[in-house]
């Protein structure tokens, strides 16, 4: 629409359905002239559906486990090959906790399980910034961006351990934004998007009831993924190449709100 | 460049000299593809300057004292006919404090200054906002930001008074946009940006060396009045239109970073 | 109970009546060992019940006017003379809107009301702060402590503008706390306390309904005035001594809290 | 010197030397009137010291790896018993980085020793609170208190991985606060205290250099391990009972500070 990403080449993970926000990224990106390479876990992929992405937005799929650094390092030497030069923006879409999956109450988690959670949908951001340093294979003002959730700054009882885990994943944003940022002008910043109708954020008991809360809460509703997506183009910009290591709220005024009219009324009504 | 906001209507307040952050707004708004007034108060004008400006991006000056409800009232009638239709971005760059202009210390400042520093700097953008709402002058899904500075978060000594009525201007964004988002979903955030090389900001003692001191902390330095021109730039495009009653740090990384090797070898040094 | 104020002095600001926390804040800092002063605004004073008060703990009453830098002054010098040292403890309980108090909501605020709700509800503080330090009438490594609320931070529609007031507040606390700790380490904090059942606070319109849901968030429940003293008797101590500039949240945990499992089965149930 | 703790039972985790905050924080819990059993990992422990501190407290010392969930099974099994009675306050102090102390650049952190350093001081917390939950050990009102620091809000490049394991840290006092809270009322906080010269501070490569700066910068120097302590006894203490899932900063006003007059003139000196 605008080609704010012309020229720009950058990897993508989890763009799993048409649901997913890894998955309106890649529209977008592609809209907005980019190329681009797309990646999930080989356990994850659901082939024909990230096929008809990959044809649709002229992309290139490498698989790889982001736990895996053999995987990551292979992903961005491939990219690059791939799409002809250093990667200018990258997306982290990755987050999976065992104990979620497995309906373990928060005070009684698996730590076998909490650990892979962590390493799954933490240091996977850490592993993916260390080799593309490494390797320097991220273009000076390059952009990251990884998708957090607002459980990382208030306790949601429905996501457990995915609140801490997105606590550390924020934190690794700062931590490497510095050192990258330092070097490279490389800029890291999580957007903490408002609970999405995504397959992943749907397997998540009462979450359908917290959607709809947080939807009556925020002044603008809920934000969608094809709107996440807009605003992660604008990230990858060159427009905003001076932010880094902030954790951004995208999601209608919700974290801002301390309660609405309509919530007010909804409990209001109920006591009577 | 992108043509993010053809065919978006304005109003840019603050453009004093080619210095200034709403100069840089302009320029960008203008190659951006939309139109704007521009205002400023009759007092801080000065003629010849913004004259060129308007020259330049065929803008029409609509001179509002801000802290004047009759005067923003016209400025938004004015402004409407001269565009032809509702607004749809709003930038607010108003600042000033006669505590730091007479150069009281914040422990004894007078209060009738406090007050005026805060009408102009703080219930102006209430004021605007409150007229613009009235007249119901600007299209739904519109974007408003005002320029802040991280003094509302931490304190710093040169910036006495101002530090608390940004830390309202923030507070300001926040509640309004809670009921201009609900009703007619425009969004209201507030911009925290680094030290700048402003005719303004010059003029507070002590700014030079602290301005060092901060590009010395940010891992991308201090980010400049071009790119917080950028910046606004998304935050006034369709592409953001779920983010309000934020305050978005444009600073290079500066507020997520607690000390830089660079500091620490100053400090270092100058110890031995 | 505990001696924790054994020979210290205060001045009390804002026992309305026995619904006050200011006054839960003098019972228990008379228990605790304190001498102290009351005070308030001769208009806001129910002078029964504030004797009563002053008579339960041997405490005097000094009227003063908190927008009045004559009737502040002379409160510091008469509560020197009548504890007979210079003052360790100060708490500021003011608050009030005439917005508030004549329902007028937040988007049409009237600016004269405004920027009274400003004068009697922050600059009082900053006011009071400038009086204690220009007479050096607070002791070193003294204690301040102002009430505040969480609409600082985040929008609820019937608290209108003294959400921002309040954030102006907080921000004076920490700009202040920054000179008077340099020079006598003298602290300075917000307590940002859960809705009370205050005879200010039942005036807010819609503060019922909130109340109860504030109740079904906080982990704990909502704090009460009693709980409040408390927590301000600590601050007032030396065990707090190198706390300052702080807003510490007084709430029950309701602050970092995003939903609670009780607020869900609410929603939900009525949904059905 | 209150017995503010007269008859409160307690486990200490983390008393290494007299350096120690934990030790400081034993000192003053036995002051105030506290029964405890003092735990460390038996790697950890130095007999001669421990056991002098478990003399001069009257406590008793019962080693415990952290991460061994049978270990603290048992440690608050036995707690139980030699204390007589259920547990009422709870200090974890136990942090551990493996790619600190083998000075591994953050951005080329060890996995491993990445998520050694996160079950040794992040989920060790998870852990003593799951346990004392299962068996419900603690009394209702009990308080909990993890030591973090400023790290997991901004970046300070000596401190590498363990910024963000205090981000998970923090994360969990919140989440865990929630459901402990709701069920029990124990506060579950944590404190982010000044960098203080411990024996394991003092082994952070440029750690010497910050703690000066960090002390500069504070408007009250930094806080020393025994006013950290006094701060951790009011958090004990039955005066807080509604302070819960909060982050309290403990640092001389450092966290509100953006730069200090002395800072910007040792910068300024050094230029010239």
């Amino acid at each position: 629409m605008y080609n704010l990403l012309k020229g720009k080449r950058g990897i993508i993970t989890g763009a799993l359905d048409q649901n997913s926000i890894a998955w309106k990224v890649a529209e977008k990106a592609h809209e907005e002239g980019a190329t681009f390479v797309l990646t999930n876990a080989p356990v994850a992929m659901r082939m024909g559906e990230i096929n008809a992405l990959a044809e649709k937005t002229n992309a290139q799929i490498v698989p790889a486990d982001a736990t895996n650094v053999d995987d990551l390092t292979n992903l961005f030497i491939q990219s690059q090959e791939i799409l002809g030069g250093k990667i200018d923006f990258v997306l982290h879409s990755i987050g999976m906790s065992v104990n979620i999956r497995k309906k373990i109450p928060y005070t009684e988690s698996n730590y076998d399980y909490f650990l892979k959670g962590i390493d799954v949908s933490a240091l996977s951001f850490h592993k993916m910034l260390a080799i593309a340093k490494k390797l320097d294979a991220i273009n000076e003002g390059g952009s990251v961006v990884a998708l957090s959730y607002m459980a990382a700054q208030r306790t949601y009882p429905f996501y457990t351990d995915m609140a801490d885990i997105k606590a550390m994943l924020e934190s690794i944003a700062r931590s490497f934004g510095y050192y990258y940022g330092l070097e490279k002008k490389v800029r890291i910043n999580t957007v903490s998007q408002s609970p999405t109708k995504t397959t992943a954020g749907s397997g998540i008991k009462g979450f359908g009831d917290f959607y709809d809360y947080a939807d009556a809460i925020a002044p603008l509703g809920n934000a969608d993924a094809a709107s996440c997506a807009d605003y992660c183009i604008t990230l990858f910009s060159d427009l905003t190449r001076m932010v880094t290591m902030q954790n951004l709220f995208h999601d209608g005024g919700y974290s801002s709100t301390g309660v609405s009219d309509v919530v007010m009324q909804k409990m209001g009504i109920e006591e009577k």
